[in-house]
Parts: structure tokens; sequence; C-alpha cells
């Protein structure tokens, strides 16, 4: 099937969803691209760029070749559960966060040919706040081939992929999860734990005391919390043992600051300044500190 | 005295002290600028913006009628020792992080006449990879009036402020140490640890899992160690408290995912993600979520 044949579904017009519509009209993707939304207001401002809408998720998978499914990991769950083996001709992908209960879940319908795949990518703009054509340029996208999954079926998710502008990273849902773990969820989790805090402070009152760090340590709280809460309840079991592994960081840390040991401190500092730059894509740290030369 | 008669040092010339310089410069102003810093290298990097440059930090201070200590908070702690009641002629500010240490230092000197500030500006780049003369634009920038401030002296750093671009906030140094805990110095103190967690952890050599989330908590951490040092240490007593508050509210957050208990961890999440657009600049929540509808 070459693309300028196909149709592709998209159920969930939220960020992600919205934004890979957006995506591959932007990039000339041959095919026709619909889409369905619980929330009939969105499907209405969805419309300008999409070539159908369908006003039940039932009549945008009869409409496609290609499903994906576009919803925080519970709806996912949810549309997998009642989608089960009744469409043996579509090919569906979902965009859940986390991909071991997609897997499990998946497993259990033998004629549902799902390709699980994660973008990598999102802002803290829900919804259509969220809608952007280049939210996929140049990110990775996770992809699983999972023991059902045939060459085919992963080729045309993998071109998809493509022509949104990202670029696909195949792994295991185990290895994904285990690793967003630390690289994603946790930082999650300690943004949200952060911005709560400041409920009820003097800060929220002056403005002026709000500074780039705190919007960015706090930024991650600005999101969905139906996704977020599917994120962390998801994948609890390996984001636990993240969230005990910084909750003992901290602690060093407190260690540290009491014992007034600069000499210490500025390790545990520089340690961190080399751990953050070598994560920085594409960059090493600009400078070397002055107590290094 | 106007602008144009007199000439500014500036004493470091990393992140915040060579962009000050060039704000300056950027925006007109119509005095002379020189320096001084401790990297000979560095000064000579600065040569192209500043009118004058000094091997000395005395002769920085004689060739000025206004001298910015850009440097961390224990660097400007001892250089304001060393100044003492020497130049009861010259108007002295400072850009700490941190207020209370330097204004009870200060204190001490019936004749040195500092204006203490705090340019609430930065990014993660530390010294001259930091260099941007837009770096203080619509940004706060406080200053505190001690017992000692005269209203002319407080008047002309209150000018040159507005000068860089930043906007002049008057506070106290206590309020300001007690907000910056929460707002500035605990988001430092969590980004640091987070980074440091990453250290011989697998993302760090799959890049393709280093997201923007994980970016943005860590990114504090790019920064000076020196510096940061310097801030925890010097504002220990209060940033203790916040952190303490925080490692509580990461305990409630395990507490409710461990429960499983979907009702109250969206409550939670829906509590940051209100605290969080509460202090956006300028932004209201971009639409409510759809459990609020």
């Amino acid at each position: 099937m070459e693309p300028g044949e196909f149709a592709v579904s998209i159920l969930g017009l939220g960020q992600i969803g919205g934004s890979l519509a957006l995506a591959l009209k932007k990039r000339g993707f041959p095919g026709r691209i619909g889409g369905y939304d619980v929330d009939p207001a969105r499907r209405d401002r969805a419309s300008f760029f999409l070539d159908f809408s369908a006003s039940r998720p039932e009549e945008a998978i009869a409409a496609a070749d290609v499903v994906v499914l576009a919803a925080p990991v519970s709806a996912i769950l949810e549309t997998l559960e009642s989608v089960g083996d009744r469409f043996p001709d579509k090919v569906f992908t979902d965009v859940g966060s986390t991909k071991k209960a997609v897997v499990e879940l998946a497993a259990r319908f033998p004629l549902l040919r799902l390709v699980p795949g994660h973008p990598f990518a999102g802002s803290e703009l829900p919804g259509e706040a969220g809608w952007n054509p280049d939210l996929f340029a140049g990110r990775p996208y996770f992809l699983v081939r999972t023991e059902k999954t045939s060459a085919a079926d992963f080729q045309l998710i993998r071109d998809l992929v493509r022509q949104s502008g990202a670029f696909p990273v195949e792994v295991s849902a185990d290895e994904h999860d285990r690793l967003l773990a630390l690289s994603s969820h946790l930082p999650l989790a300690v943004s949200v734990a952060f911005a709560r805090q400041m409920n009820g402070r003097p800060v929220q009152g002056r403005k002026e005391f709000v500074g780039t760090g705190l919007l960015s340590v706090a930024r991650l709280a600005g999101g969905s919390p139906e996704m977020e809460a599917d994120i962390l309840l998801s994948n609890w079991k390996f984001i636990r043992e993240e969230l005990e592994r910084f909750q003992a960081e901290l602690a060093r840390l407190a260690e540290l600051l009491e014992s007034g040991n600069r000499e210490e401190i500025l390790r545990y500092l520089r340690e961190s300044q080399r751990a953050y730059w070598s994560l920085v894509p594409g960059k090493e740290s600009p400078e070397r500190g002055p107590e290094e030369k």
C-alpha cells in the first residue's frame, strides 16, 4: 500500500493528535487525514485542516486504513478493548507515554494489528493550545515491535512517523518504560510536586519573584492532569524506584548543606553540572568552571 | 551627577557582569564602562566592548564612580571586606543572589556606600558563554535600601538598572531571601539533585531518551558550581524550610500513587496545574482540562 492510497484517522485531536495531523499536512503527506474527538467543538476547530471528520470513533475507524489512537494511556486501553479483533484489515498505532500496559492488552487480541508508538515530543500546553505542525520535527518517536507485528505493518507506521518529521527509534516496551521512568516520568513527578508547593504562598501574588528557574522546573505541571495521572499510574513500579533514588539525592544534598562543607558541596554540584551537559543534545559544557582551570 | 559624566567599573565579567556591560552599551548608556576579571583571557575577550579594563580590582575601583560587584556572593563578601571604608566617594552595588549576608557585612563599614542589588535574570550558561546584551530586558532587578543608603545613591543605581533594560523592584533583604528560597533556590536544589541522579545511568548513553522534560527540570544544574554553592550556603536557613516542605510534597505524591486512588491523584495534579499557570507571567491556563468542563 502506497501512502497516497491510504487514509489515516486520528482518534483524539488534542496536542499530539492535532499536531500529528498538522505535521503530516505541512510535510505533504499524500493520503487523506481525518479524525475524531470526544469534544464536538474541538472537532469543529480541527475541521479546517482535516480531510474528513467523524462524529463517532467507529465511523473514524471505518473510514481509515491506519488508525492513530492519540489519547492518554487509559483512554487508549479502553479503545483497544472495544476494538479487539473486530478490524483485522486496519493497522492501529497508539501514542501512549507508557508502553507495557498497551502491549499487554494488545496481546490478548490475535487479530488486532497494533504497532505501539510514543512520540517523544510535547509541550505543557494541553489540547488545541498545543497544536503545532513542528512538534515532532527532529524528535525521537519510539516504536515497539511486538511478537505479533508484521514487517509490513511496522514499516507502514515507521514511514508515517518519518513523514511527521520525527525519527523512529525501535525499543522494547520494557526498555521504554524503564528508561523513561527516569528521563521523563520522574521529572514530571518532581515538577508537579514543586508547582503544588507554590499554592497559597506569597510568591503567587508577587510575580516579580517568579524567575525562569521556577518556570523551568515547574513547567511540566502545566500539562493535562488526565494524561499525567495515566503516565504516573501506568508506570508507577519503575517510577517509584527512581523517586526513591531522587529522595535519597535530596537528602544527601541537604546533609551536605547542613554540614557547610564547601568542598564536598562543590564536588556534588560539579557532578550535577557534568551530568547535565552530558545530556544536552550536541553540546559539551560551554566552558570549564573556574575551579577546573 | 549626570550619567554622561560618570564611569562604571564592573568587577567580574562572567555571565552577569559581561552581560551588564553589553546591555548598557546596547541601550546607549552615555558614561564610560570598564571592568576587571580575575581571568586575564576573559578580560581580553571583554576588551572589544569595554571602554577601559583594569589588571587589578583596586585599579578598576579607582577609575570609576560606580562600582558593580558582579561575582558569586562569597567573592562579593571578600571584596567588600577589603574595600571597607576606603572609598567614601564611590557608590558600590552588587549582584549577589542572596542579600542578607551582603547587607550585614556592609553595615560594619560606616563610609561604605553600597546599594545591594540582584538582577533576577540569568541562564545556565556560565561565564562568557552566557554573555547576552538582552539578559536583563524586561526582567526584575531587586534593589535593597539599607539604613545607610542615601536617596541620591539609591536613585543613581536605580537609573543604572533601568538603563540595562531591567525594571527595579525595591525589597528588604529579609523578604528577598525568604521569597527567593522558594521561588529560585529550591528549584536550583531540585535541579542539581535531579541532574546528579543521571550519573552513570543508561540514559547518558542514549540521547534519544533525553526529552525536553528532563532538560527543563535539570537545566539549572548546568550553571556555575561556585555560584550555586554560594547561593545554597548563604541562604540555607530559608532554603532548608522549603526543601523540607518539598520532601513532604514528594512523599504525599508517592503515597497517592501507591494507593492508586485516581480521583485523589487528579485532584493533586489539578492543584499543581493551577499553581503553575497562576505563576506564568501574563498567562492563564490555556484551557480548562476535560474534567472541568
